[in-house]
């Protein structure tokens, strides 16, 4: 029997890739050489990149629809951290010889699935072949009043930090995947195994930061990690009470007494919540809007002047003694983040 | 002895693409969570992005600094094709756990040739780790006046149909390259190999199209597959003389008295020069624009109504007889395009 026929880029295009073009003409239903976009006046495009690849981001297994979803709200994520609302998205798919158009299918239903929650429309892309394993790269455009974005360098001495949710669940759920943590019971495990593989990005809080916030930014490094990348960026320091990060139900039951896991919880990645400081006049404000929004806030230490020798970003105990971390986020490479 | 440290991705942000953001306060040094651009008053950004990867669009042993320049090229040439000036862009850069630093900063090193010749600006991007090989994905940002851009679908019958440049001397370097073209001499190797690696795109004649063309695409699929693009949106079919499909000295001393190259030439890909069609009364507008652009502009054919059954681009020979194509241009996953 001859081989079946392989679907050519355009199949692609035209069956899975096309139709989610619909209600944006701009895209032009990706029958032309680009995409036009512009902000609505009074606005300005923010504009965010992200890349997933199999095999290091996601499981060979892992439905192709919760890959694309996650891959889109990953970049929603920063998007609404800068306060940003997010509108479109260009995506770069590469699929190795065997792929199956099925899996095809079925991340473009992830993709309709999430647009529609969502808001936002696919404007163009590129479909290609690898030797390698799949490469989803999305390119995510928002919007947001013009000069008005929240930036990680505003932070200032004497803000509070706030963070949305809970931290550390999605690195608990990485742990039950590896088999390196043995939750408590079935509702644990499927709790932080959810949040590792859907990410819920703060995109209805996000945009009510704008003129709350001093400094903001998504926590996808790990808590630690992506709070130094905003004291950085102030040219501050952050004090944070271990005990008041906000961990979730199923996190405190597969944490335990067990400080090593706390440690991580604090250091994992892929939260996708928001940490951010405001001045301390505006906790009404940000009561508030935690109500409005149905998002939980939570004051989790403060924005202090840096000291030299010090690290950015000290976590204390119940004792006020520092926590110390191996490691204080995800890094590619293997390498260690500068300090 | 240890293993030399790799550098984090973060290293290699801060060394080499930090740098490349220098007079964009939008891109805010890669030091934050998104970027921010908007088009100039009057204007609508155009996007685009396309995808090289390692061993499939270059070889291994290609400079990286070629790598850098094509990846950002062809992106700007489909920019030209649409009349948009090309102005930022973002990247997305996976490299293989052997990379070696001095590899990146030739890539970076080729990435600020470009900007410099193209007034354009790296903006935000992602640098992560594969398995597979490299992967290079660019989403470039042009500007146009609003609502002009020069698309694919507005071609109208008795348009004539214009070329740009020279078509073929790609896929001829790429036959050289591959060893299954002996050029003649040593001049038309090296530049049917230049032409493959390093292209020019229209960035100066692009935006003089609008107003004058109805309708455009850039060459980069091949001269037949891509003219057929333009055909299908526009709902029409084109006849093209294949004696006036202007070829460069190098195509005509590979091609000799050869119909297979000569075929090669018409539908090989890598061209990354523009076909627009425009109305007959354009054409002293048209040799107007071909010299001040300094860019040779060829009239190769005309846009008819389709027929049914009959090709939507029919290439004539000398004596007026079809010219018939195995394969019409480049596809991935080696499926035929659709007819």
């Amino acid at each position: 029997m001859p081989e079946p026929k392989r679907p050519s880029e355009f199949d692609l295009i035209a069956r899975h890739f096309a139709p989610l073009t619909q209600g944006f003409p701009g895209a032009c239903g990706l029958r032309d050489d680009a995409a036009v976009i512009s902000p609505a006046p009074g606005n300005e495009l923010v504009v965010k990149t992200d890349v997933v690849v199999g095999s290091v981001d996601f499981l060979p297994d892992t439905p192709p629809g919760l890959v694309a979803r996650k891959a889109l709200r990953v970049n929603f994520s920063d998007l609404a951290a800068k306060g940003a609302v997010p509108r479109a998205y260009l995506l770069d798919l590469l699929l190795p010889p065997s792929f199956e158009e099925a899996w095809v299918a079925g991340f473009a239903a992830g993709l309709a699935e999430d647009q529609a929650e969502y808001g936002v429309h696919l404007i163009g892309g590129d479909t290609s072949s690898t030797p390698g394993p799949v490469v989803v790269a999305v390119t995510a455009f928002g919007e947001a009043p013009f000069g008005r974005l929240v930036r990680r360098g505003g932070a200032r001495p004497g803000d509070s930090v706030y963070v949305t949710g809970s931290i550390g669940d999605a690195a608990l759920g990485l742990d039950v995947q590896r088999g390196t943590l043995a939750p408590p019971d079935a509702g644990t495990a499927s709790f932080l195994l959810d949040r590792l593989r859907l990410p819920r990005p703060r995109v209805a809080l996000g945009p009510a930061l704008i003129g709350l916030a001093n400094a903001s930014i998504d926590v996808s490094d790990g808590l630690v990690a992506d709070l130094r990348h905003l004291c950085e960026a102030s040219g501050l320091a952050a004090i944070i009470e271990a005990r008041a990060v906000p961990l979730s139900e199923a996190a405190r039951a597969a944490i335990g007494a067990d400080a090593g896991r706390l440690r991580r919880a604090l250091t994992g990645g892929d939260d996708y919540e928001i940490v951010f400081t405001a001045p301390p006049a505006a906790l009404p404000r940000i009561g508030e809007l935690s109500r409005v929004s149905g998002v939980p806030v939570t004051a989790i230490g403060r924005i202090v002047e840096a000291a030299p020798g010090a690290p950015l970003v000290r976590v204390l105990d119940e004792r006020g003694q520092p926590v110390r971390f191996a490691s204080e986020g995800w890094t590619h490479f293997g390498g260690e983040p500068n300090s």
